[in-house]
């Protein structure tokens, strides 16, 4: 064993298990994968992998086992019969999941004697192995001191609290965001493909003012945080006069209106609520609560 | 006159015409000015501003005209009673509007023997004289570069073509990506705030994966312009698989999910149309043309 390249075994060989695995091997880290078919692991052990013939002889090969499989049923099913080998064990459960499931799963690990870190994978297969991409973890900080170093080979490894279940929530949040920002983007993609602007085109654009987006962001939050919205520099009222501009060009050139239409709803029921002359910021007093008839 | 400074007029004094001619006069242009109501031309005129008495006014004393009013009907009524001051000048319309309007009134200027730019702003007030800030301009493009420095003072301009309609489309579709983007964080953070996250320590986090998230909008806009979407790195049914996590996490704390429901109804719409195993640009498909029965 090479005490600058810990041992780990992979459990769960999807196409991000498999590119886990792939870039502790890349980063010369001994490395025994197991996965409920073995067509994956062959592929894997081509590369240096050690396919292990059971849960129970992949737990023991390694003292960091991380996990990635379809769902948190799945994870207790592949790991209950062979649990007794998860004293002394850290165990990083990148399975996606609720924030309860984290903790109740974190709970089960400490009863075994196994330490446990919940985490979120922030990019896709193909950004696995990239100190750039986020992996999100939470748990115990000294589990994850200790095994920081192994974890960088996957990603910058982040630490966000004691509580098992921040990464989950954190996860939830972000990927929101991604949904929100890249169908936004589309729609605006949308509207100008209908006068022949190409994509390519657009996007340049549509990163820059992400950035200026991102600040606006940044001004922002320290306002959800207080409470108070002053509407300096633009205000809710402001933006559903600009909204509307929006959803005439897009209803002008037959493009689907529910994403502008909710976003103007959203704003005027922020309006309704006294938070006319506010900043945008204020929004976030109608989502804190389901709308009224939901 | 200084040449390396040319004379620019400003109509049109709300926070953000105040913002542009106190811009141009930090950059050392002679800035004349006129406002329907003069309180905030006295206040740019201690700044060293020339307030002008009438429009017509205003424009004689400027090669180039900057007007950022309510609308464009606000900027016709200003503007048609001196339209032959107009002869020889550029106009250039910050004004918020359509395409449409754009191009009309492009038409207006030209039939007056003025050169003609359209433009949008893409920052709020206090961001007005930052290079970082982009300002779009859309119509000819020699009248683009002939003023190209002295718009360089407002922030960084852009030229996107000739149609003068583009740069509201561009607008519409930028801001459409902004409030998508601003609401999907509000969510984000009213579920983090609901577990006590505050906003300032989740939004360095969203900001860092808007980055990654800029990154999948690169990827993706050549998909969207060969309309072909290989789902490689992720695809729409792991997408709705994964924002069944939010909506529960969302409902569980009580927190509005009427934003990521209709982002799950957007994405099963294009699985419905066969985009499944597509990557999530081919939701794009989907807003292309207006939901059944709207
Ligand atoms: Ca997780
Ligand atoms: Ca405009």
């Amino acid at each position: 064993m090479n005490s600058d390249h810990p041992a780990v075994t992979v459990i769960g060989l999807g196409s991000m298990g498999s590119a886990l695995a792939a870039a502790l091997l890349d980063r010369g880290h001994p490395t025994t994968v197991w996965n409920r078919t073995a067509g994956r692991a062959e592929a894997l052990a081509a590369r240096g992998a050690r396919p292990a013939a059971t849960p129970g002889e992949a737990v023991a090969a390694s003292p960091l086992v991380v996990a990635c499989v379809l769902d948190y049923e799945a994870l207790r099913a592949v790991l209950e019969p062979v649990e007794g080998s998860l004293a002394g064990k850290v165990l990083v459960n990148l399975t996606s999941g609720s924030p309860e499931q984290a903790r109740e799963t974190a709970g089960w690990a400490r009863s075994l004697g196994a330490g446990y870190l919940d985490g979120a994978i922030m990019t896709t297969p193909p950004g696995v192995g990239s100190a750039e991409m986020m992996f999100l973890y939470s748990g115990p900080p000294e589990v994850f001191d200790a095994h920081r170093p192994t974890l960088a080979a996957l990603g910058d490894p982040v630490h966000l609290g004691a509580d098992p279940g921040l990464a989950s929530l954190y996860d939830a949040a972000l990927l929101g965001l991604m949904w929100s920002t890249l169908t936004g983007w589309l729609h605006g993609a949308a509207l100008l493909g209908a006068e022949k602007e190409e994509a390519t085109a657009f996007t340049p654009f549509a990163v820059r003012w992400l950035t200026a987006v991102a600040g606006f962001m940044t001004t922002y939050a320290p306002q959800v945080d207080a409470g108070r919205y002053p509407g300096d520099d633009a205000t809710v009222d402001v933006q559903i006069a600009a909204i509307d501009h929006l959803i005439h060009a897009a209803r002008a050139r037959g493009v689907d209106n529910a994403l502008p239409e909710l976003l103007k709803h959203t704003m005027e029921r922020a309006r309704d609520a006294g938070h006319g002359s506010d900043s945008y910021a204020s929004v976030i007093e109608v989502l804190k609560n389901p709308a009224g008839g939901r």
